[in-house]
């Protein structure tokens, strides 16, 4: 196999996990982005430090990287471990750092890169066959479960490893590569079209594939992937309890208007069916895919772009079934959505989809991974009913409910996925275009790209976003010619303005509108564009068809969905309201902003002996009249059981009543409302201090 | 195995499901009380008529009767089918008829039971040994997989069916009680004391080994359930994902505090639990099961007396999660529910219990099978968004989930439940004590029982209930002393009356309140007593801690939960509002009650170009204001999707301002507000009919 390149130069891919070969905009990768400061930067140091050692050490001490080297000496029929598709984590890890060498040229990383490559090498079979778990004696066939074997699933993520490395170091000698093409090329040769006329369970080679053949130039690949997009929807899987529509199985691609089933699986099978449809001209195939994006976000998606809320199939429900308990919100259907967003970003410019991938990031993809980057969420529920058991930091949870952040998973297909999107981060920050650059996300950054037209230009991004909304772009470059900035205005951001500070002091104001605010000029060293996005706190409502959140408004600030945690309810009213499910927000009174956290009213009603303990359903309301009213911070969603055991709602119901007499509302006095998260609670504080509102 | 009875002559068991040894109240049998017309002599005719040879029919096509003609003959492992309970279908389709004979002493089902009998001995080895999914050449070994094998589970009902066999013909000679006794002997031998230290992962053989040494007087079948009971919740069943207390195995029985997990094991185990506890008067144990029932109905069970809210494990969720959508509230969970409500109700006589029942009969328990009795639902939602798939009558169905009723699924737990529950259903309607006779349920029977004190007492009772509350009960025989009819009157009919008439002419009317209603007296034949319960619909509001219902309320009449069927809805507005999410309800507006059938005002709003299409949360409320009221009829739940595909909710929306301006509102006119169930819908309706109120 001989590695060639025959796309257009500009089109030559960077450090990028996507390089579509058509499309409005051209990715910048991980060689021309820099994230250098910020919530995200802070993020990938966590991620590098801690994260990627311990998913290093789970994998090795679980014996899903021995299964391999079980399958080189003849003996892993006795003796492997792990679930059918432990595999594809192992390719998820080596991703993640192939792109974090890639960023940083960590030389210990590099080791353990190569270390782990040869282990993988020595398992695959003379004619390209690389699973652990099928084929061998004393081993099912191969390919002779394809609902559930996770064959081609597994290869998927191997073939986006190893793009990742050819990619980042397309000089090394790991042969990572290598082993990817036997692999697809026997895939090509089985699957072909006079192969098995079927698809794999778990939508994920199709990505893979055509990424492969965007890498090395192989057309094959892109065809099987073709093939696969094509045959999924004919039914060519066994039925299965939870219908076709699990496997996506149900509806061709082209003819379906939503995205339903397995929420990871959909999202997969959808940015491999875009990246077909780019490289094949196929407009039909992505307007289907347009349509079912725009379907899925209006009604299937929870306010923190989470997707997925049946526990028991890992699925979308129908449209509006968006519960926030018993929420799934599988952190991996949200790093597959961001791939299904970002591609339709890169193939249509439209600022929608950069949108999502922001709300996305921050509230599911942030959330996932503790604040110390060695304990994880593997569903995102956004209502805590009861403070959730404590994982053992030294035991893999065989549950997905949420409850504290867990290690790791019997299923832990979470945490490489992670991983790998956070080394991985840099390249969904920025493209380019015939016309300019596109900033996409806010962070600290610095931007080097060549321009179609020959032109070097260099940004450098500073910003603390999103504490605060101000984002300054500093040119560090001259330009010959004029070229366009465009920067994203997200949907939210109501009144935002741009200002151009020229390297010679001039001052140019303007409202920004959603969308594209763009600047174009021949920019010099020193020009300065700064966004200022109004980063008040809002209250957000449903849409009254999203039942189970009926009488509740969240609470957002830029692009961070907030959350009520009852530690902070319990500082605030120093104990005499303890759990979330007692409150009541006032929507009529302001959401003050105290240093970046919102802090909103709240009423509750005095503890009532007898209620909840007989018949729940009566001819009269059961709400009980408030008669406290406490200002209580909220934390971001993300931040959310980092500090012990709580309860936790995202939607806060309203108050039938909202118009207590505010001047029997007492401010609890501190500088620093409800506590910070230094803050001890105080239970033996001054009961005196609760406050009787007006009875309603 | 000799059969002896050594309980008193008033503790003999009649043709009853479960006959404690101590008790508040005796209950009346098949023998002594004979359901003779309305509501539920209707669904055991149709029982019998239709449900009972559909569950024969199907048993033999599945192959799961032939299972037990396979272990005859030892081709077992390679020809079995079904799943690995199957088994235990054919137990409660044995109990089914031998209910059924004992009711009606039909020749028929005497014949099918025989011969069925004889299938199933032949399939016992040696040792009492009886289950076809494991211990035969290539099969698993007995007992090796007690979390999932379900062995002991199956032979609960075997057990079960034994006791219904052996009460209502005590002669037999069918071999069904031996067969029983035999399978029994070993479990106390290979679980006793010294056994394997273990239970069954789904609970149930406890009841049954109950009420086979009740049955039988062999007091080492309760000294093995009681250890059965006292082992659950010490952690004896291996993990699973889903945590322990799926099985119960988390808490022991007298710790715990609410039901949890697996809702129909929770259920069985409660009620097996109540068993051992009035055996062998352990009064702490029957004082933790009372907890556990305050609590779970309290805060775990919907409106319609349905528990369960998780689809994943089938599971109760955690204290206050109902959701109407993707409400799980499986049928066999009711039916346990009923089970252990009965066994309470006799322990102490309380008439929450029996309100419970009879929400569950008529909620639940009718919901299931469609009116022709060959249908049926598993799971019974209280929400349908889309019109479900229409089940091909000819397969066998995979799914749980609801859409049309199923005529038979691969998990065919719930269609011979139903089956055995209607069969003896008598059962459930009177109890008697020292002083007299108590009506549980309110149906056209006759009674006759002798009280302790050796009178023999008869009554004949007549209602349409629940069409009318009027229930009319008539002495049919003469008393010599005094005794005490007692009558539940169930928690939500306030205002209802008692008009006791004797045969000599004279009139006694009292308000009756909640609870018992009772009236003392030498009765003589003629002697009428007469309860008036209002029936009146009721509007219903749900505990504000129901989260998923917040801002709804439900329609209730009698002990009857009404739905809206989009059926409904389509006619009564012409067509210009088709779906129940698109409507409110007005509570400002009475409900009317046209011949027994609740009418609700409604408002819509015009459809929005544009709404549902784009991200779905917003600065300021997305609620359309109504610009439509209509007058719709409401259905009983239980008769919901028997007109074809439909959408349908309990809970509606309240109007956020009901002030319609009701001046507007035209009545649509017809006699038969919104048609019946003859009515054909009418598309081509005169448009002009639309009624538009007051935009707000």
């Amino acid at each position: 196999m001989t590695i060639t390149d025959p796309r257009p130069a500009h089109h030559r891919a960077g450090f990028v996990p996507a390089a579509p070969r058509t499309g409005r905009l051209r990715p910048l990768g991980l060689d021309e982005v820099h994230i250098t400061g910020g919530f995200w930067a802070q993020r990938q140091s966590v991620n590098r430090q801690h994260t990627l050692p311990h998913i290093g050490h789970w994998l090795e001490r679980e014996g899903w990287i021995a299964n391999f080297d079980l399958a080189a000496n003849g003996s892993l029929a006795e003796g492997r471990r792990g679930r059918e598709f432990s595999d594809s984590e192992i390719y998820k890890y080596l991703e993640a750092l192939a792109w974090e060498i890639g960023r940083t040229g960590d030389d210990e990383l590099e080791g353990a890169f190569r270390n782990l490559v040869d282990r993988v090498a020595r398992a695959q079979e003379p004619d390209g066959y690389l699973n652990t778990n099928f084929g061998r004696p004393g081993q099912a066939p191969r390919w002779s479960d394809l609902e559930w074997g996770h064959e081609l699933y597994c290869l998927g993520h191997l073939f986006q490893a190893a793009v990742a490395r050819a990619r980042t170091r397309p000089d090394a000698d790991d042969g990572l590569l290598a082993i990817a093409c036997r692999a697809a090329d026997l895939v090509c040769e089985v699957f072909g079209p006079e192969g098995i006329q079927s698809v794999c369970g778990h939508a994920e080679v199709e990505v893979g594939l055509a990424e492969l053949a965007r890498a090395t130039g192989e057309q094959r690949y892109l065809r099987q992937a073709q093939l696969f997009v094509t045959r999924r929807g004919t039914g060519t899987l066994r039925p299965i309890e939870w219908g076709q529509q699990y496997f996506q199985d149900d509806i061709p691609v082209r003819k379906a208007t939503v995205l339903r089933g397995h929420a990871v699986r959909a999202n997969y099978l959808a940015a491999g069916a875009v990246d077909v449809a780019v490289e094949t001209g196929d407009d039909d195939l992505l307007s289907a895919l347009v349509t079912q994006w725009d379907n899925t976000v209006a009604r299937r998606t929870y306010i923190t772009g989470g997707q997925g809320s049946h526990h028991q199939d890992e699925a979308f429900g129908e449209d509006w079934v968006l519960p926030p308990d018993r929420a799934y919100s599988e952190t991996c259907a949200s790093i597959a959505s961001i791939m299904f967003s970002w591609r339709l970003l890169l193939a249509r410019g439209a600022t929608q989809y950069g949108d999502l991938i922001e709300r996305t990031l921050y509230n599911v993809v942030a959330t996932s991974p503790s604040a110390s980057g060695t304990a994880f969420y593997y569903a995102n529920t956004l209502h805590q009913r009861t403070p959730g058991a404590v994982p053992d930091p030294d035991t893999a949870s065989l549950r997905a409910e949420s409850s504290l952040r867990a290690p790791w998973f019997g299923v832990s297909c979470c945490p490489p996925n992670v991983a790998r999107t956070f080394a991985s981060l840099d390249a969904l920050v920025a493209t380019a275009d015939a016309q300019g650059l596109q900033l996409h996300q806010f962070a600290s950054c610095s931007i080097q790209t060549r321009l179609d037209n020959g032109e070097l230009v260099a940004l450098d991004v500073q910003t603390d976003y999103p504490r605060s909304g101000c984002v300054r772009l500093t040119a560090t470059r001259d330009a010959a010619d004029p070229w366009t900035l465009s920067i994203r205005v997200p949907q939210w951001a109501d009144g935002t303005e741009l200002v151009v500070t020229t390297a010679a002091g001039e001052v140019i104001t303007t409202e920004a509108n959603k969308g594209w605010a763009t600047v174009r000029r021949a920019f010099h060293t020193g020009d300065v564009v700064e966004l200022v996005l109004p980063m008040r706190p809002r209250l957000t409502h449903p849409d009254p068809s999203i039942d189970a959140v009926r009488g509740c408004v969240a609470v957002e600030r830029g692009p961070e969905v907030y959350c009520l945690e009852s530690i902070d309810l319990d500082l605030a009213s120093h104990g005499t309201v303890s759990d979330v499910a007692d409150i009541r927000i006032d929507v009529a009174a302001p959401v003050d902003d105290r240093n970046g956290q919102p802090l909103v009213r709240l009423v509750a009603a005095a503890a009532e002996p007898g209620r909840g303990l007989a018949w729940p359903y009566a001819e009269h309301s059961l709400e009980p009249a408030p008669s406290v009213s406490i200002d209580v911070p909220l934390i971001p969603y993300h931040d959310w059981a980092e500090r012990g055991r709580s309860t936790m709602r995202v939607w806060l119901p309203m108050a039938a009543q909202p118009n207590l007499d505010a001047s029997t509302t007492v401010d609890w006095g501190s500088e620093e409302p409800g506590g910070g998260r230094e803050r001890e609670t105080d239970p033996s504080g001054p009961s005196s201090r609760t406050t009787t509102g007006t009875r309603t």
